[in-house]
């Protein structure tokens, strides 16, 4: 199987693709999209959703795993950030592929053992367990992110204990006939 | 040229679709998207995304003009609306449509000639300019104000005053080669 992971941001958004076989990850591919902030906003958006559906395109994932922080003091960074999440959303359930939320102290519980591990401590992990090398550059703490986000799906998967993902609407009103009004 | 009004929301998102001609505005149609707060956030992102979708592919409009608040207290309602009004652009931008978004006291100074009318005071404008009659109970304040963003939009055609709007990254490009990092 053929994870994507996504840590969307409104200026920086990482992905990570994982291959998930009998209980090994091996890791695809990773990189950061990076957004310029002068850019309009609605320019930002396209550019998420047109660069993820080039990724989406080329490695094919079977299920994505997005990190979704809900919570947060500041209201115009929270707007932004809104944004930024539905358009990596969108870009993935326009493909129809299953998508699954996690917080990010699942994110970190799953790749570090510690809800509360700093992003260094991600990074490290991910590297360890992707067998990245040390003189790679390219992976920062938003690739890493991208990356573990895909590793905690990959895990959940192992233990089967996935939560409920629709592929699109059709899929969501076939399996709760009683939700339609 | 057919201008289409979108008023996004998480929960009800109001779209208004107007033909302007000669100075002239004329309804073409209106409607609200109303999504249940029970449902998944990627549900009701897709379902903005692919409704809005079918109203363009039905009334295919020239010009889209959004009414996007950019200030609130509450961060996570600053969230939710983010992430509507992402799937409202999106849904608009990858049409090629160009977009123009507008503040709601512009919407409101447009359509009453006061930037701080009420939603009221804009509803019963809405329906005098589009004469819309009264015994149709359809038009809700959501809808209203998702018109009376189509006619701000009108407007600003007439006078000539529109903001410089882009269709896709690619014409953002062409016109500012310097912009390339």
């Amino acid at each position: 199987m053929i994870i994507l992971g996504i840590d969307p941001g409104s200026r920086h958004t990482g992905y990570g693709v994982v291959r998930h076989d009998g209980g090994q990850q091996h890791l695809v591919e990773y990189g950061v999209l990076h957004l310029d902030a002068t850019d309009d906003h609605e320019l930002r958006l396209k550019q998420i959703y047109d660069r993820l559906t080039k990724v989406i395109e080329r490695c094919l994932p079977d299920e994505c795993a997005i990190e979704m922080p809900v919570y947060g003091r500041n209201p115009q960074s929270m707007l932004k950030l809104g944004r930024a999440q539905a358009a990596a959303m969108l870009a993935v359930l326009n493909r129809q592929i299953p998508v699954t939320q996690y917080t990010p102290k699942e994110v970190k519980k799953s790749v570090t053992g510690n809800g509360n591990a700093s992003k260094e401590q991600v990074w490290f992990m991910v590297r360890s367990i992707l067998t990245i090398t040390d003189d790679d550059p390219r992976l920062g703490l938003d690739a890493s992110d991208a990356l573990a986000t895909a590793l905690c799906h990959a895990h959940r998967q192992s233990r089967g204990g996935r939560t409920q993902t629709y592929k699109d609407w059709s899929a969501f009103l076939r399996e709760n006939p009683d939700r339609i009004s």
